[in-house]
């Protein structure tokens, strides 16, 4: 893994950069935030130490994950946010996009509540072939439950008993899936208290499926626990994690740089991408007082393609507002390829011919961030050698371990996500739930105004 | 279709907000807008006439893809950025995410050139029973010749004839598409030199996937004309198109807003998303010079789609900065849906059962719009009645002219692309073609610097 943070710098970029000597300045200021993290690593940071916890599962992950293949066709994972985040990246970044077209056993993700999209699902799966692995930290999530509700209904419609087609995966002790487990007797796999929902991908809660679809989750932790050491060992200032987390700071307090692209040149990692979503918005998006101040943080995350978003979305970062820091994600190997012929014979298709398919993606990669580069446009780049369970549990690893560093130095919670609530407690409200009805009135507040709707 | 705006107004959202006068004192700009648009409908903006050109296309198309779907089980279409966006925005909306499993005529999309996730699709298909779109306007995009001569390879390798495999759809007369469509004698749609990859999915380039798939493309047209009409007939300032791209000037000109989130409340429409996240980013993000400085505009579009996301980025929608307009989308009706009921028997479970799946996904829409609200957040509500042809040709529409509305509001060309040409140079240049071997001498001078690259 090569972080390359060359195109930050103003003696490359231009104005819009940051100083060389001024990042290097910051050598205290990193220090005491390798500090807090260090300190808070058996408490509220406990997600840091899952790469040498759950190296003690993998065993037993692996054995119940066999037993099920042997029983199940298809693994449906049920969960909302990071609860089911984690899983899409490891199914389609180490499996790919269409895994499902060569693979013997499928697995399908419920990430939400559309019903057309659920219903088709579920309507052409053959349910005595299939498994559920249904997920929430805390229990309660109103999607989670809605989903487990309708398939009860359906699994008993179908004469099938749900105890042997549910594995759940919840708080040890807290909350209402945790009661079911224990009334119904399901098999349950624990989320430790201090493990958040996007933080929870090296924990039960994505390696169960990953191991379901033969991906060698111990392959995974290792290449993590080698960024956890790395990060131990290594002078703080040389940790790229801590120089990542300090260049998008500076970037968003001094550049006004309010959004990071996250530009994968590959289809899986995509899933990356939307990984990384949730973890920076979640994490950084964050109110606070500061001197009686109201502070509004927060870095908004993009996802991108290459190159796909090149026809999309790269007018934009080229000659739109200077708000952007593109940061590439690229493996310098494919583990498919083609060579190219000339078939059709023609001189303007030389370019591409004697090539390897994977050639043109790569040099579009190094084409784009020049271009960007040369626009003034700040890219960092992260390249792996390939896609592969190791360099997986290294990003995401670095990932984790970054964003709380940024947490550290914006001096907010990176933990919590305090301001989705109030929206839970409408929605309780709006469905009739009589706990709730106290919000009815505000609701009602918040309607009752003078609309403008147009058709 | 209803465009809500009640919630721009700082008479309900507070200092965040947007004076409703001041608002409806822009008359005479709008006026001009209108005025300026429906000059160039016969020139630059002449995608605005394809509703009433393509009806007349429609009887032929149709009796076409009939003729397809008689010999072929599957079709992939292939294309990048508006060459395709627009297919799979009709494809997964319309038909749905899993449309593959349930329809008996299967689309693929091959939108990149991820070489695992191509050949994997590639090689799981009987190419015998497959026909392949070839999309590209200018009959020169690398990717899709890449793509195409790929195919032209293995179709040959297994005896086939690649010119009963194939349907270009490219310019009438110029590009290399076009010249290898005449030596083939290869069936080719034209693309009117005058649509833009982004403004063509109601031209040749979408409909004939979707008349493939049984989507009714008169239907779809019929949808966008009625916006046509209504655009042409009502007073300016009573078009949602020029009060939407109003609403986004204001707040990106005055109230620093320089991100636009396009929430879809459902799975499908995620695609409308992707498809407005080129439309917005192309057509507006440029640079350009006024009173001799230079200036950079441009929104960033971000796609999002509901409940997902309200596990996922929106915390910092909540709290952080106030730098995004929110635009939900939203079908009113669902066309498949389930009743719940409460198999579990839980008291906590009560406030799911006994109503609709789709309750609680359109209850959370109202939710996390009112908790936006609430909290300063400005956002506009698109609703429509449900997802259907009518209803897709109407949003499509409605984005295109919105689209072009903005851009007469910041005085640029919505049409154009400049700056994506440099990274296409720099890429002919490291595939080693010598028209391009002068940009070698930059990348080097942008290779050779002082690097910073940790591990």
């Amino acid at each position: 893994m090569k972080i390359d943070f060359t195109n930050i710098f103003s003696e490359n970029i231009g104005e819009h950069g940051v100083n060389r000597n001024e990042i290097f300045k910051k050598v205290e200021l990193i220090k005491s935030v390798k500090k807090r993290i260090i300190d808070k690593i058996n408490d509220d940071f406990y997600p840091l130490t899952l790469p040498d916890e759950m190296l003690k599962e993998v065993y037993e992950i692996n054995n119940y994950a066999s037993y099920i293949r042997e029983k199940f066709d298809n693994l449906v994972v049920i969960g909302m946010g990071g609860s089911i985040l984690g899983n899409e990246l490891l199914h389609y970044s180490v499996n790919g996009i269409y895994s499902n077209f060569v693979k013997p056993k499928k697995v399908y993700f419920i990430d939400n509540i559309d019903p057309e999209t659920n219903l088709t699902l579920i309507q052409t799966l053959d349910l005595k072939k299939t498994f559920f692995n249904i997920i929430t930290k805390s229990g309660s999530t109103s999607e989670t439950l809605l989903n487990l509700l309708l398939l009860v209904d359906i699994l008993k419609k179908e004469g099938l008993n749900p105890k042997e087609h549910f594995l759940f995966t919840t708080d040890p002790e807290k909350g209402l899936l945790r009661k079911l487990s224990n009334e119904l007797e399901i098999k349950t796999y624990p989320i430790h208290p201090k493990v958040g929902g996007r933080y929870s991908v090296l924990s039960h809660v994505g390696l169960f499926s990953a191991a379901f679809e033969e991906i060698n989750i111990e392959k995974l932790l290792l290449g993590a626990k080698e960024r956890k050491e790395k990060f131990l060992n290594k002078e703080p200032i040389e940790n790229s994690e801590m120089l990542f987390a300090l260049t998008q700071y500076k970037f968003f307090k001094e550049k006004d740089v309010n959004i990071n692209v996250i530009f994968s040149y590959s289809d899986g990692l995509e899933y990356l991408g939307k990984f990384y979503e949730q973890l920076l918005a979640e994490s950084i998006g964050k109110k606070f007082s500061r001197d009686g101040k109201e502070i509004y943080a927060g870095i908004t995350p993009v996802v991108a393609r290459g190159p796909y978003h090149q026809h999309s979305t790269l007018q934009l970062f080229m000659e739109g507002p200077y708000d952007k820091l593109i940061i590439f994600v690229v493996p310098k190997k494919f583990r498919k390829d083609a060579l190219i012929y000339n078939s059709l014979g023609y001189l303007e298709l030389d370019f591409l011919t004697g090539k390897h398919y994977s050639e043109l993606l790569l040099n579009e990669y190094i084409a784009t961030k020049m271009a960007l580069t040369q626009n003034g446009r700040p890219n960092v780049s992260i390249e792996i050698e390939k896609i592969d369970e190791e360099n997986l549990g290294r990003l995401i690893y670095f990932m984790e371990l970054e964003v709380l560093a940024l947490g550290e130095l914006l001096n907010i919670n990176p933990i919590d996500q305090p301001s989705v609530e109030i929206g839970k407690r409408f929605t309780h409200a709006l469905m009739g739930d009589k706990n709730y009805s106290e919000y009815l009135k505000t609701l009602e507040k918040l309607e009752n105004v003078d609309k403008l709707i147009l058709d």
